[in-house]
């Protein structure tokens, strides 16, 4: 008990893209580990702003009135309802915030819906 | 607009100990740069976790059943209703996740106690 948790560590326990991995619990919200490679699709939380913050690589994450880069040690929040696309063109490693259950593809489903994971949390 | 948020140029735009700055917010929620040094006071926030993550330095969060000690990219929650009592050897960056409002002295109060300070969000 009383153990740090170790983002790299965390990190290095997966190798799958787009699939977020809750890693730490915070009240009713969830910091997950993810790794990004190439492109999402866009989609929208209708419901709730999502917080991105890059520990390795470099994320863009599409927005449609203009992209945002994010480097390691820079984080951004897309707002509610504002529809938005990450793309990577080298593995990113990232730190997501979001409330407990987000679905990684918000209103947008499809193949590249991620099942919620705990394992590592 | 659209510009990522540097959490490094976050930090270097101040440099008072124990007097977090919200950089950021996600829903009803804020992250907060803070610069530590020394022993704060022991104190307890009974409504929330607290979300500590180390950019740079040494944490000591201590707790009643036992310390846990921070390196840079790991993160701890203190959760709601625990008695916890930071220190630092050195001059400790990191960043605090919270609900808006959250007061860094909970329920202690004293001269520790931080002003709301936005002006870096």
């Amino acid at each position: 008990m009383n153990e740090p948790i170790d983002i790299a560590d965390k990190l290095s326990q997966f190798s799958d893209h787009w699939s977020p991995k809750v890693i730490a619990r915070l009240n009713d919200y969830e910091i997950k580990a993810v790794k990004l490679k190439g492109e999402f699709v866009w989609h929208t939380h209708e419901d709730t702003d999502e917080l991105f913050l890059v520990i390795d690589g470099e994320l863009t994450i599409q927005l449609r009135d203009g992209d945002v880069t994010l480097k390691p040690g820079q984080l951004y929040v897309v707002p509610r309802g504002v529809e938005h696309c990450p793309v990577a063109d080298g593995e990113v490693h990232a730190l997501l915030i979001e409330p407990t259950g987000v679905v990684n593809t918000g209103d947008a489903g499809g193949e590249l819906t991620a099942s919620y994971d705990d394992s590592l949390g």
